[in-house]
């Protein structure tokens, strides 16, 4: 699956299922590999856990070259289709912000999430301003004649002025405009329980996207409620990091290694990371 | 302790200390800092799994520039000596060795790992050879003024001729003269056992490192085995991604998100592992 237009293709059919898909984020190729190995349909990166990784805060500190590079060596690393978490766009305006994804679709991502976040200011970008750079997108999509998948992110939930209630339905007010502009997926960080995502859903009437994180509920109560998409987010980054430091507690306070040694992969099974993926086995031959 | 003859001189004397003391090896900056954090009093880098989070098997096929880049950023991020995983050292002879030190050492290490392998043709190579290369480090340190740690390892328990008492044989062989020309300890690659860990300190008169593996003893019987060092090798990362395939396997084959939220460290824990340690808090005024 190398040409583009297919996986760009086949990752937003996974948006148009009945039941949603779950979409691992990984922060360096060991890890997009890993998810790869483990059966999930793509990859997506998760900017903060790639940035912490290589000593950049989570934002747009991180040189955006180098920033490239780190996502395309993921997206070369598998061969499902990979989505770019690419903040807010490494860019103020719409043309900036194009090139960002041109450069993204160039170093291999088919798919991206962009933010309605100022990572340095804390505040939110104004609507129109957002809608232009997805209209921005959505024509260079147009140009390349790759169906890139846009994920409309927006971060009302938690900077929006006002109470919950408000919150809310200024994330629906954005997810909308945003979706009109030609997200594929809306994205609203922060949503977690159920009945504000039943809320959510109902109200914009396009594939949403989930975060996974403490308190959202099971993936067949998802579904029921007609999410179509589940992230990892920085989930996994956390996770594992959490695991490293209880591992890391016991060899200090109790001198043993178990958390080190049990359940570990090999030392082929690492190496065989850096490679691509193994083909499956070719079919027996009729009659075999 | 920003000097690095300081630095190197506290990790020589961890070496020195009557009880072993455990070196984690990380990959990237946010795993160099979570150890920081959890208080291991040096950190080494792996380079596996260093390699192989950027795309590239284990061995020398990482670009060296690119290499000594990845293991710079971890030496700077964190305040604790590091210890660089070298591999072959990146060179032939002994002066591309030192070179590849001298390098290693600019970038903010203070100590080194250099195997006798040849990745290339899974040889070991020559003592007298594998002397020379020593022997270039320890005066690159001289001129340098910084006690550079020299971490002599040799593979021949795996890849010396003859059986397992012919390779301990030769592995402490190799130690001995690794030891005389200026390495400050030994790591015999594979040495797990307590009669051979035993067998092996006893015989090489020097500080001894061993890596974590199934089967290695409790960190309390390595210290009256003799050990000094007791380094993870790639033992966090192969822990890591078991606990990553794990919790992906949870959530493709049951739908549920528990192993990615439970245990996990914050989004300020992790953005954090991006800037230096925070200072200790200032001790109360007197009288307070």
């Amino acid at each position: 699956m190398t040409d583009p237009s297919t996986r760009a293709e086949a990752f937003r059919q996974l948006h148009l299922a009945d039941r949603p898909f779950v979409l691992p984020n990984a922060w360096d190729v060991a890890t997009a590999r890993l998810f790869e190995d483990a059966g999930f349909p793509a990859i997506a990166t998760s900017s903060a856990a790639l940035m912490v990784a290589r000593g950049y805060p989570d934002g747009e500190e991180m040189p955006r070259r180098e920033f490239l590079d780190a996502t395309g060596r993921i997206a070369r690393a598998v061969s499902v289709p990979v989505s770019a978490d690419l903040v807010s766009g490494y860019g103020r305006g719409p043309k900036a912000i194009a090139a960002t994804v041109r450069a993204a679709v160039a170093a291999g991502a088919i798919g991206l999430n962009l933010e309605d976040l100022d990572t340095g200011s804390g505040a939110l970008f104004r609507v129109p301003a957002q809608v232009k750079k997805i209209r921005a997108i959505r024509a260079l999509a147009g140009e390349l004649g790759i169906p890139i998948v846009i994920n409309g992110r927006t971060d009302a939930l938690r900077r929006a002025p006002g109470d919950d209630a408000a919150r809310l339905k200024e994330a629906i007010r954005r997810a909308v405009a945003y979706r009109d502009a030609g997200a594929d997926c809306v994205y609203p960080m922060g949503l977690t329980d159920a009945t504000s995502i039943a809320t959510f859903v109902e109200a914009v009437h396009c594939p949403v996207n989930v975060m996974v994180r403490a308190g959202l509920p099971p993936l067949a109560e998802l579904a029921r409620l007609g999410v179509r998409r589940v992230s990892f987010g920085p989930s996994a980054a956390y996770a594992a990091l959490g695991f490293l430091k209880r591992a890391s507690q016991d060899v200090l306070a109790r001198g043993v290694f178990d958390g080190l040694t049990e359940g570990a992969i090999s030392y082929d099974e690492l190496n065989a990371l850096a490679r691509p993926r193994a083909p499956p086995p070719a079919p027996a031959p009729a009659g075999a």
